[in-house]
């Protein structure tokens, strides 16, 4: 489990930049738009954070996509 | 947040169940093949949980379907 759940803490992480990149925000903008301290979306682009459904939900809603489909480029990245 | 949070909380607890009861397993089944504690399975069943994103994909994985289409049932439920 705990290999795992590293991996899936990385892939997440990775899904968020691509798609807050796309759309031009700094961690710094992204962390405003979404109500999270800025160093905890830094950890978790990191993939050093297991964010939960709430912190997760807010972060999809900042960069504009359902949550569904930020979970879905998580898996498919 | 506190009511949008509390919302995705709720709906999250609902998609499980469903999937859970299709498969025939008990709360107390499903939280042993997810490696989750009874009781914590049972409180996000009743929206009273945040779960992280490691629970929530142990959780998919133990109903057999991917976390992404966990997530969409929540959000189109």
């Amino acid at each position: 489990m705990a290999r795992e759940s590293e991996f899936l803490e990385r892939s997440f992480g990775l899904a968020v930049p691509a798609r807050r990149e796309a759309l031009g925000l700094s961690q710094e903008r992204l962390a405003e738009e979404a109500g999270i301290h800025r160093t905890y979306v830094s950890q978790i682009e990191r993939g050093d954070a297991n964010p939960t459904l709430t912190v997760m939900a807010a972060l999809a809603s900042a960069v504009n996509v359902r949550l569904s489909r930020l979970i879905g480029e998580m898996e498919s990245g």
